[in-house]
């Protein structure tokens, strides 16, 4: 049943394939847009379905293993595994946020990794004659949710977006707005504060909707849906077979993607040294910043995206550091101040920056209403219909298939209402939180009143349930829009002289926390439900993941901080674009728009309706065709950060493509695995290399890339 | 029956799968040492053995194909063909001549792609119905012999050894005997006109015996029996099959080869920079010559070569880079002048060339008086029981196999003897072309009296018949022993004070050329009566084929000395090591031990020793450890070279024992095809870049690899 939900849904919506990025970060649209899942991601889960097909109930298969009650769903094992891959993806998703914001979905390497972990050791125990409680798959999805939530802190804790765009460096970076005022620089002491303050009002305010949305409205939640049907998988005898396999394989990739870091390390003693500064197609091209960076971790992203995000990346980077900043840097003198430095946000950065954020805002926004109106439909349908059937028609089922669906339904319904929560915890959790934080957050940041702490959590239950419902529709989670929301609406009414930057970046992270785990843990209700684990549980495993993500991502964050100089400075190895790009939508809403270099604006309001035009025309085009049109999201980032990175993922895709060709089922099987384990292996390798940088030791060599006239000038002087 | 015999000799002389090098370069005892044929080289053909023992005789198979004329054997196509695939070898042959000196067995892709050019050809025509003539074994052969004839003189003509070694720009490098009677700068007349008269002798000298040796003495010649089975499985109708599917693995790695080699040239544009000088292992390990130089010719050197000669390749520059010169080094300024220059031989340089020299020499006369004795014994046993069956035994073979293989000889040797060669032709051949030469050498060699040259033709026949037997029986050709045999003597004769150095280096050349065309000419034989070609045409083929080298090779070599200003100098990108190290042998043998750092001549002795104690250790033990003893010969390159090619080999091995272990079947039948891609893709990108190096076209990059501190300074340079 499963399937022809899926599948409806995805006509319905005209998004290809979208999928749950919550098992990382994915509580952003804009960089979320990037990770709708891809065609052969899926496809692992339809050989499963195939399987469900074959025996017509899932719940048969597991018909004779008994359900633990809910404590004994929640052991000590899982939160000991949760907290080493809480740790490795915290990880990967601050290397990913800190160097070009795009995340992909983690969902399968985290399933593989969980299931791995507590199979070996069940195994162990067993043959040790040790084991009290057989490993289930209930369990296994508490370990999933309970990363997903301590990962997710590590992308909506905006380490890479509002939290680091309050910082010095990044405030430096434009001249305007940069007073003491608006700048916060990063303590480990006051992030953990802010976290634990804002995270856990997001599963307090849905918490009571939860029979509602799975049960009753039957929302899908795709990406909780694959995760489910991933978990159930791995619990049968070839699925545990095919899991093993899926793992020895991202074991294989992890070990070379993190040696393959460490060589690389060793080639990177001063700036512009290494593999990453490679100039593959010429010293010019590197100048205009294509090139192969060969990260390992960017190789496996772009296995993992869809084709189309890669593309439109590459046909971003062309488009902007191919043909327009090339033509605008001619203008230099006339458009712009010809001796400003190059990272001025008055000269040619400033294009660079603004023309993303409008392509961002446009497709935002685009998006935004679309959803919304989704939602609206979709809810007004429900209450007037009460009949799940019109979003879900059932009509096509066959009834031994209708007939497996509805027992399968009928085992899950009584599962999930077996153990209740009651709705007074929720109210009087949501009561407490909020007026705890409405008294701390001013403290935290004075800029921020607390009546406008008040007037975001009047507000936010509402869009909290609107992105908990439009994600379970569409798998998207508008969190960042809604952030972005909160900059403008805050960051306007605090006004420029009373610190309306920081006030509006801060109320940024408050709104973005809660929608963003509001969705979350509807996914992840959504996934207990298909695995019978309970709501207990999952609330619970979400509870204790979100408390570790709040102390584990500061942590790991202030690592990175403190062990590379040059973090959040353009050109860098870690640029933390967004950091800039949201620090810039914050003054843009707080000065308007007096700032920009000439004809910027113009360049602006082209791209902002060029982003708008190009989602319609990709909605009204028949998808045959529609699936070759580019995302203007994916378009804006290289915009800014040049194409390397493109030019990483494009290599990746064209793997994957080969392997394809060659092997359809092999690649459908393995790609996944073999991406996850590139982007552990060199996402664990940052641990080490952070640690080194901390310690003060450098690399030992520097692998240099010279003209030939420079070199033989440097030639000339070492021989000297 | 042939596999008894292989298996027979193999056991006999204890020497592993021993093959004939002939097809490419392998006229030198010396280098040829590495590559006797490694295990895997001889599965492809146990498949077409097994083939044949399925059908019990090959001849049956062929049965009904008709066998051309000698005259319709040697088609305008075919040497078409060998004069393109003669310069394609000739270009690798030159540039392993000039960078290592290890020259691989390219038997395999020369078969394989002479194949394939006129397979398509055919094919091509007959599509067309203009095919008048079809493509047949014996045409094969023709070109497989003439291709082997042309490539040899790129090997035999001494441009890696001692034609190269009269050079200034070697001479230089000593101290002593570098004034001008001692010097002969390479000329592309004198070098053609030398090659000229030279090169024929050789095949007129033991033409009269191919029947005595091929049909009476049943001789084995290891590798024209292998090349033979080859030639037999292409035409067979699976044969074919396979060997279009090992052309395409060819042609796959040969694109990725040039490639690859075209795309480090970008980043060369200094000394020191790019991909040949990546210090992989640090840098430290860098000036210690310990580095993966990213040469895809010699990782796929490594794949052909057998795992003992890579293992001994590196156990030797472990010994020498890694433990010796370290602790000499310590020695500076005691046991020699601190002062001298890193390249003089009174210096470091003189360590690592003299004590190369000894391993060398110890091995090679080991193994001379080896093959001599078990040519003595042979011989003796041919001419006292003229039982060819003592050396083959037949008795254990069943009647039908006898049967069979009883069928095979009758056929081959009536096709044999069916068209003779009158033994005057040779005589008067020998005789006139000896006439010419003693009359022209001394014009060349002013240092070489007419009497010394007549001295070694008088030997020379003998000389001749003793390396084409001994080859016959074990697969070693002795050419380039008798070389040093000729340095000493005839340098000794000449003295000090006549150009003894320049006599002794051109009597190398004389004695080379013969003795190697020799063993080659009987090679062909073999292949030829295997494969039913005639004599004559073998004989036309090859005196054809010799006549291109003599051209071409002298032009490739012209080539590279003139695209390349630091041919020939230690530690540039084409040092060609054996140059240096025949002239030492040639000032040795003139000048005596006198001019040798302190202590030297004590090492020398000690390896010379040991040289021939652990041949002899090799030859007592079973084989089942034998084969885990490293050979001397192969230990001497890296002595003076270091180990980066080594490394380079190493990793072909391992790649290859990787793949076995994956899938043997697809790994022995491919192996070979793509180690022959890599090397002629990357041989074949030396055209185009020496052309550019003419052109004075610089690549435009400079990868450079600096040290913390130096990459400081430059920085700072850079900056200001």
């Amino acid at each position: 049943m499963e399937t022809t939900r899926d599948d409806n849904t995805t006509e319905n919506d005209n998004i290809e394939n979208g999928h749950k990025d919550g098992a990382v970060a994915g509580h952003e649209a804009e960089e979320q847009t990037l990770h709708r899942r891809k065609v052969k991601g899926d496809s692992k889960d339809h050989e499963v379905e195939e399987e469900v097909k074959e025996v017509q109930s899932i719940e048969m298969i597991f018909k004779d293993t008994k359900v633990p009650s809910w404590q004994s769903q929640l052991t000590v094992r899982a939160f000991v595994v949760s907290f080493v891959l809480g740790i490795l993806f915290t990880f990967i998703v601050m290397k990913l946020n800190l160097t070009s914001g795009i995340i992909p979905s983690l969902n399968v390497s985290a399933g593989l990794l969980g299931f791995f972990f507590v199979k070996t050791w069940t195994k162990f125990l067993d043959k040790s004659g040790l084991l009290k409680q057989p490993f289930t798959r209930q369990e296994n999805t508490v370990i999933q949710t309970c990363v997903v939530a301590t990962s997710g802190i590590a992308f909506s804790g905006g380490f890479g977006s509002y939290l680091f765009g309050m910082s010095k460096v990044i405030a430096d970076q434009s001249t305007t707005a940069n007073d003491s005022q608006d700048i916060k620089d990063p303590s480990l002491s006051w992030i953990i504060g802010f976290l634990f303050i804002v995270s856990f009002l997001g599963l307090f305010s849905v918490l009571p909707l939860r029979k509602i949305m799975v049960i009753d409205y039957k929302l899908i939640y795709p990406s909780g849906t694959a995760t489910a049907h991933l978990i159930n998988s791995f619990h049968t005898p070839q699925g545990a077979k095919l899991a093993k396999k899926q793992v020895k394989a991202l074991g294989k990739f992890f070990s070379f993607s993190f040696l393959w870091g460490f060589f690389q390390w060793f080639f990177t003693s001063g700036d512009g040294c290494g593999f990453a500064s490679f100039p593959t197609f010429g010293l010019k091209a590197y100048e205009n910043r294509f090139y192969f960076d060969f990260s390992a971790t960017y190789v496996g992203v772009g296995m993992i995206c869809p084709y189309i995000i890669n593309i439109s990346l590459l046909v971003g980077s062309i488009l902007s550091w191919g043909i327009m900043w090339p033509l605008i840097e001619n203008r230099k003198g006339d458009w712009y101040d010809k001796d400003l430095s190059p990272s001025s946000l008055h000269g040619i950065q400033g294009y660079r920056v603004f023309i993303s954020i409008s392509l961002i805002l446009g497709d935002g926004i685009y998006n935004f209403f679309k959803v919304l109106s989704k939602t609206v439909v979709g809810l007004t349908n429900q209450l007037r219909n009460k009949d799940p059937n019109m979003i879900l028609p059932l009509a096509d089922k066959t009834s031994a298939e209708a007939k497996a669906a509805s027992f399968d339904d009928q085992c899950r319904t009584e599962m999930f209402l077996k153990d209740q929560i009651p709705s007074w915890l929720a109210v009087s959790g949501y009561v407490i939180i909020a007026a705890i934080s409405t008294a701390v957050l001013p403290q935290i940041f004075k800029q921020l009143e607390w009546y406008y702490v008040i007037v975001i959590y009047i507000f936010a239950p509402a869009l909290a349930f609107c992105n908990a419902y439009g994600c379970g529709l569409t798998d998207w989670s508008l969190a960042s829009t809604y952030g972005k929301l909160a900059i403008f609406t805050i960051g306007a009414w605090a006004g420029k002289d009373n610190g309306g930057v920081l006030a509006g970046l801060a109320a940024c992270g408050v709104m973005m926390n809660i929608v963003a785990t509001a969705s979350d843990l509807m996914q992840d209700f959504k996934t207990g439900y298909m695995t019978l684990a309970s709501p207990r549980s999952m609330f619970v495993s979400q509870i204790i993941g979100t408390a570790m993500g709040c102390v584990i991502s500061p942590c790991v964050f202030w690592l990175f901080y403190k062990a590379f100089d040059d973090l959040g400075l353009p050109g860098s190895e870690y640029p933390a674009p967004f950091a800039l790009v949201y620090r810039n939508m914050a003054i843009l809403g707080v000065e308007g728009f007096s700032s920009l270099p000439k004809n910027c604006l113009t360049l602006c309001y082209v791209f902002f309706a060029g982003a708008i035009i190009i989602n319609m025309i990709k909605d009204i085009t028949p998808n045959k065709y529609a699936k070759y049109i580019p995302l203007p999201m994916a378009m804006a980032i290289p915009f800014y950060l040049g194409s390397y990175f493109a030019i990483d993922m494009c290599v990746g895709s064209l793997i994957l493509f080969v392997w394809e060709k060659i092997n359809k089922a092999k690649a459908d099987a393995f790609g996944p695995a073999v991406a996850s384990g590139l982007i552990c292996g060199d996402g664990i390798w940052t641990l080490p290399s952070s640690i080194l940088a901390l310690a003060g030791v450098k690399p030992p060599i520097c692998m240099k890339f010279l003209s030939k006239s420079t070199n033989n000038k440097v030639d000339v002087f070492l021989a000297s």
